[in-house]
């Protein structure tokens, strides 16, 4: 047995734990990926390089930490942050009525986009949820244990593209209480042009709350300038309009757990009648009153259009790579079908373990038939690496297929 | 007109708009103090040096805010914190089971208290809810609209300690669903021993669900040592019990937004089926990690003791200033009823616009007759400061009182 052997052999031994693990902390954070943290601690043999399975602008959470940094840092503000209670959730909004051009009676502010959809299903939704198939997966897994939820499925053929005409004829069918509505959706990043949107609004008046997601709506597109779209003032029109927004995304700060909603103001006394006091942290306070201030929004509005032209061309590069079926998204990820007989988890292990690449294996989204990775875009510079570790992957996946005799991957 | 009675006047001026503006916010923020920021953002004018309204222990942010500085700030870890998402519930409480010495999935954190105790009567109250007056009112604004509300009246002639006999006689008659018990309680300081609590507990075993809020238990001691409490091991002897921590006081962290729970699994789980997925943010993970720590648990507990001497040191100076009633507390606050004709009102607005110092006006605070203000502990040498403030404002009062003519009130 040569040395080599040995290490060969060792190596494979610890890819497969490594494996091992992956699959039992995977089961463990149901249907979300488990987050770089529990990954660290998990298996800290693997250093992660690139985290491609999360999803937010890298060039907006440098914005965030330069002006997190120069102002709070070492200051009197940092302690207040700290040790003080936050303001109420509704004198918050109260200082955010500007930046969103909206009374702020009609604005509620989340502990993350997370604990929004919580409080709106459980306090309004009293009959069938309609949801999109694929989709994110609280909005079916955080109803009431007697709420029915009713599925729309999206298509792959059509490219996860709403078919409007089959969706009235669902809601003509089923009258659900309630519809939800992503925009850009995920995981696919399908969208709806906002005239498209406004009229399907206005043929589901008659459902009692239409919730829209626009979550991803900062990566999305309508002219060459890029300019930043919202369906936020749809609320004022459409009065069973709720519009539902993370900021984690596309401001690059998850980890602050920031979103807010708009919709009715008597929707929004009964959410804070029953709740949601102090749900906003001294540093999510920060961020709020950053995210009013011109300076800031003006420099954030450059890093998101930078952003969405290197994930456009980063979507466009992965397209090349044989073996990959690429969907179309207006979103800062792209969904992926591997159609190169790889897995979806060997797929993520491979980039894993090999290149310190995590990418999100979507074997637990309901309504997607086949193998589905989904990638977010991060730096231009970290795109091109998971750019060549997947042109790699897909190349000796594809060398192998046209071996008589398979060729291992690497530690088999 | 002298320029002296042209300088007052306009002091009266101003004065008198400060007092309307802080009726008006203190109206806005119900049954909660305005916070200190809403404050500075309301009252540019009002100088705070002190903030006595709030309740938590300064040494303790001191010594967070020694390691967030030596092991985040200017880190990758500072990025990681604030650009990623952090783990889930599940996975942090598993962090947590060896400081609390309890199974991992009897755990359930929170996004501070407040979220806790909504959660926890939204999800399990069946019927009607308990609770002693004066409390925290949350407990009782955060219920259902079908939730029947009773409540013990605990009485200032017997220093608001619980009657256990006339407790046990009401919960046999009314046969509440949940009963909450605060210990000590807020925002009188009052306290049951331990041993007192278990054997109530014992009686109330036919209860569906005992709250036992230990927020400020850290403030409290049975022994000459000073020995950290807890009733959360209790959990094991009563299944029942539900024990309720908010950690903002303790460890200074309010704008951290952190707290947790612990009850059965069965409890956890059926909370965890339906949210509060990422509750906590990346800084309260950074806390939840500090907090296991044995370095930091053992500075910390340093702070804690230090702090309870000098509480109950300044509870004691307050006890001897004429006009107040003091009542004992085993909490980092005292209860004061203002005996000298001073309405609770005009002393917290004196002694804010006088001196910068920030108290609590109890007067929205169901259950206590007559004029009532919460005065918190802050370090030694502020405390110090507050008693000279009060003891100023008391002897002007009383000296007002012995004058024929009532001498005006310095502004007035």
């Amino acid at each position: 047995m040569s040395y080599k052997h040995n290490h060969e052999s060792h190596y494979a031994d610890n890819t497969d734990k490594i494996r091992q693990v992956l699959a039992k902390i995977k089961a463990e954070a149901g249907s979300h990926s488990p987050s770089v943290t529990t990954l660290l601690q998990e298996l800290p043999q693997v250093k992660i390089k690139i985290d491609a399975c999360f999803l937010s602008n890298p060039y907006a959470t440098d914005l965030f930490l330069q002006y997190f940094t120069q102002e709070v840092m070492g200051t009197e503000r940092l302690r207040r942050m700290i040790e003080y209670y936050p303001s109420q959730n509704r004198a918050v909004a109260s200082r955010l009525a500007s930046r969103l051009a909206l009374p702020p009676e009609r604005i509620f502010l989340g502990n993350g986009a997370t604990e929004i959809i919580q409080a709106i299903i459980h306090n309004f939704c009293a009959g069938k949820l309609l949801i999109n198939l694929p989709t994110f997966s609280p909005y079916y897994e955080f109803v009431r244990p007697n709420t029915q939820v009713i599925y729309n499925h999206l298509s792959k053929e059509t490219q996860f593209k709403l078919d409007v005409d089959a969706y009235l004829a669902l809601v003509r069918k089923e009258k659900p209480d309630m519809v939800v509505l992503i925009n850009p959706n995920n995981p696919d990043g399908s969208y709806l042009a906002a005239a498209e949107l406004r009229a399907l609004l206005h043929e589901l008046r008659a459902v009692n709350h239409v919730i829209v997601d626009e979550s991803f709506v900062h990566f999305a597109f309508e002219d060459a300038a890029l300019s930043l779209l919202s369906f936020a003032d749809l609320t004022q029109e459409f009065s069973n309009l709720i519009v539902i927004k993370s900021m984690s995304k596309d401001f690059g700060i998850a980890g602050i757990r920031v979103g807010y909603a708009v919709m009715s103001a008597s929707k929004v006394s009964q959410l804070l009648s029953n709740g949601f006091l102090w749900n906003i942290s001294g540093l999510a306070e920060y961020f709020f009153d950053l995210w009013v201030r011109a300076d800031f929004f003006a420099q954030y509005n450059q890093a998101r259009i930078r952003y969405i032209h290197e994930t456009q061309t980063f979507i466009a590069a992965l397209a090349q790579i044989s073996g990959l079926q690429i969907y179309p998204s207006k979103a800062n990820y792209v969904l992926v079908e591997l159609i190169n007989g790889l897995s979806a988890f060997d797929f993520v292990s491979e980039l894993l373990i090999r290149n310190g690449i995590y990418t999100r294996n979507c074997d637990d989204k309901k309504g997607l038939v086949g193998e589905f990775v989904r990638i977010g875009a991060r730096s231009a510079e970290e795109n091109e690496q998971i750019r060549q570790a997947i042109q790699t992957l897909c190349t000796e996946v594809d060398l192998r297929a046209m071996t008589p005799t398979p060729l291992p991957l690497a530690h088999k």
